[in-house]
């Protein structure tokens, strides 16, 4: 159906790891929601350079319901207007308390950001028109059910579609807005998840969307997980967090070095980066977030407008000594972080999933011969 | 090692459970933590009447920490000194609202149920007595690291010791401390439980703790989730909730029914019912203690105390038309409730998991193959 040799999907923000997997005969699936259809025009064609005709898709969100849904969106131009002063000042004197230098004109950055994610129809479309422009063989949301004009524009153009679920009733519901591969994503992955576990999740899905088929994602980082995910009924996996400490990466070293020690204990739901919970490693962020006297994030996306600027600045002060940033830094990331613990090539985690999981079928069927 | 011919555990709280699955060729494992030794002492004569000298084994906790165990546990006389005035009225006024009628004697009831739970060495010494004194195969704590004594004393009567972890570093605590078997339990189970989901936990902890065998818990009620298991490097697995809607199960009609029209959606950890984290059904009972104006749960064993004489009530109003008891009832399961949708015998449960697992094997083989 995807065309690859093995049924492992990569998604992953970095270009350079799309390529990789695709290349070692996995299915690479680059994340757009942030991107500008300028930089999604140049990676994809890099992308294609690289991966030589090799199948890879698209990754955008859409969810149904955010701050401004109903009036199609939020003006870029305004959204520095629906930031509560109370929120600007608790992030910014946040900033301030882990030694990080308040920026010259606050009003100013909070207002370039602009909300970060491309979530409205009027800010994904030029997405689309850059993807359908070129040989993708799939479109993912990551967040909501494909819309049915983007459903058949997709299978039009030869596109699958593909959805991930975090409960069987939205995986019903993609499924019968005619996707095509459904992404059964348990609580353990990172980004935007749900409560209900893989191991509970899959097989509840797979018998829900029967024929369409279903990829197991979330907690998802070798070859054993491959094989319990397709005894569980999948049909191939969907992984992100595994990419985050590959050598190709585009985690910064500082959060690269946080996941590499960090255990499978050490991740946290939060609304604190997008306004929808989404896993994360706990740091001072989420805990200042999380504490009682903390304003409440705000919606998606003016969580992500909020905080996006803060982002980047605590990033590049954490690369530098004189400041508490380092405590700050977080990101997206499951609880297999735990088992993360050397920085490789992509082409080398790919192929030593391979490996484990033929080795691990190899030894399921003797268990049943003994 | 257990001596069994298919390598499922299935704990439950009902003795008729444990026999039926030790009858179909697994091994039961009776949860004794609110046993009275003359009610063990009954029991396990009975189970081995069934079983016929077929193995099983018991389950207690054994929490390292809880209230009063720097004293080595609370007099029992005393428990209802240390139940705030707050809580009680909470808990009193709580059924109130649900129209079930208040106890003529609050304070003599709260006092009756005297803590419940065996947790201490004084309230758990005389269960183990009643134990070794029996052909018991197995003692689990479902909760903490079995006391060095505890282990040899099992070992010298030729009885394996199991412990249940929710995290890696549990899991090593107690291997350190001589158990023969790590049941490694995802978050997605019922009852204690920790955050780690089972698909990440399992292998991590076989890798950590080999050679000593490790069972699955969390997320297992039928044979793919069984193949996943062994998939992920288990010897075996642990399943609980699974049997609590079987024909022997203990589970009031009320419950019951909720359990099978419950969705993998439903439930919550909350430490409503015994002071520490453990997944149950969400209901009107766990919403209304997850308020923010409601009083924090004390501590093990006080919290159980103070809700165990209210559980009673609350499950025998619901059976009754008149009170709003029914949107209260509540029990410990995990998300696998979202599968159960009939009841059944015991046997059947095992046999069907059995087939589904070796139909599962079979299909990964052809996956390999082709």
């Amino acid at each position: 159906m995807l065309g690859v040799e093995f049924p492992i999907c990569a998604f992953s923000h970095c270009r350079d790891v799309v390529a990789a997997v695709t290349n070692a005969g996995g299915f690479g699936v680059l994340g757009a929601v942030a991107h500008s259809p300028t930089r999604l025009e140049r990676e994809l064609t890099w992308i294609e350079e690289q991966a030589g005709g090799k199948p890879y898709g698209v990754d955008l969100l859409l969810p149904p319901r955010y701050v401004g849904s109903e009036q199609g969106g939020i003006d870029p131009r305004q959204v520095s207007e629906l930031l509560p002063e109370e929120h600007r000042t608790f992030v910014d004197e946040l900033l301030v308390r882990y030694g990080i230098e308040r920026p010259a004109d606050q009003q100013a950055t909070v207002a370039r950001s602009g909300g970060g994610l491309n979530i409205s129809r009027s800010g994904y479309e030029p997405l689309l028109e850059v993807a359908f422009a070129h040989k993708i063989r799939l479109i993912a949301s990551a967040l909501g059910p494909p819309p049915q004009d983007l459903v058949e524009r997709a299978h039009s153009n030869d596109v699958l579609v593909a959805a991930l679920a975090g409960t069987t009733h939205h995986a019903q519901r993609h499924a019968a807005a005619g996707v095509d591969l459904i992404v059964a994503q348990g609580t353990e992955a990172g980004g935007h998840t749900g409560e209900v576990a893989t191991m509970v999740l899959v097989p509840e899905v797979v018998d829900a969307v029967a024929p369409t088929p279903v990829l197991a994602a979330g907690g998802i980082a070798r070859g054993r997980q491959i094989a319990a995910s397709l005894a569980l009924g999948a049909e191939g996996v969907w992984c992100g967090s595994v990419w985050l400490t590959t050598e190709e990466a585009e985690t910064t070293p500082v959060v690269k070095e946080k996941f590499l020690t960090a255990t499978s204990s050490d991740t946290v739901r939060s609304r604190s980066m997008t306004g929808k919970p989404a896993r994360m490693l706990r740091t001072a962020w989420t805990d200042e977030w999380d504490r009682p006297d903390t304003p409440d994030p705000l919606g998606m996306p003016l969580q992500s407008a909020l905080v996006a600027d803060s982002q980047v600045r605590i990033n590049q002060a954490a690369g530098q000594p004189g400041t508490q940033a380092r405590e700050l830094a977080t990101y997206f990331v499951g609880q297999v972080v735990g088992s993360l613990d050397r920085v490789r090539p992509t082409r080398s985690v790919v192929l030593d999933m391979v490996e484990e999981f033929i080795n691990t079928v190899g030894r399921l069927e003797q268990l049943i011969e003994r």
